[in-house]
């Protein structure tokens, strides 16, 4: 459920802009102000259900965008490789290992070729 | 020209699939295949300057897309701190400085947060 919020808060971050005004002011208070259902149907005077129901064809709506673009995963893959780096640095201080160098070497060459 | 055209290669792999297929079956030929103009009009029986003009809304169409999500510069931001990264891996091996360490870690954290 977290995990399913996280990625629809992503998505609109991503494609956001794609949407109609509704479905922005919708998914802005519902994504980025955190109210509840129930607290954006009495801002607009509309049923929860309503409001549940435009939330679930927008994110359908972004979802179609990421299946066209996927520009969310390749972007999701390069911020992997930026924790991995951390973690690889945390790791040579300590060990000052020159093998955990070059394997920050081959993961930096692969994201820039 | 040459980065004129990078870039519009760039944001046709970026949000190519957005486009018609009458569109995406030129720009392929013109972005991935590096047909010239003339080639693709010959290819598909039309004039060069119908070619030309198609190309022409079409990078419109793209930059577009970028001018509302603004997804390749993203991109593009990371895919820098990338090369820098990579030039300060370079330096560290051969400085063996700790603070090109702590100058990746910066870069690194700055990225992840």
């Amino acid at each position: 459920m977290f995990e399913k919020k996280m990625r629809l808060d992503a998505l609109y971050e991503f494609y956001g802009k794609m949407l109609t005004d509704k479905q922005s002011e919708i998914m802005d208070l519902f994504c980025n102000m955190d109210y509840s259902l129930g607290e954006i149907s009495e801002l607009h005077g509309v049923s929860r259900q309503a409001i549940h129901d435009t939330i679930k064809r927008t994110e359908k709506v972004l979802e179609n965008y990421e299946l066209q673009l996927g520009l969310y995963q390749r972007f999701e893959e390069k911020q992997k490789a930026f924790e991995i780096i951390m973690t690889l640095i945390d790791q040579f201080e300590t060990s000052r290992d020159d093998q955990v160098i070059k394997e920050i070497k081959r993961i930096v060459t692969k994201e820039i070729e």
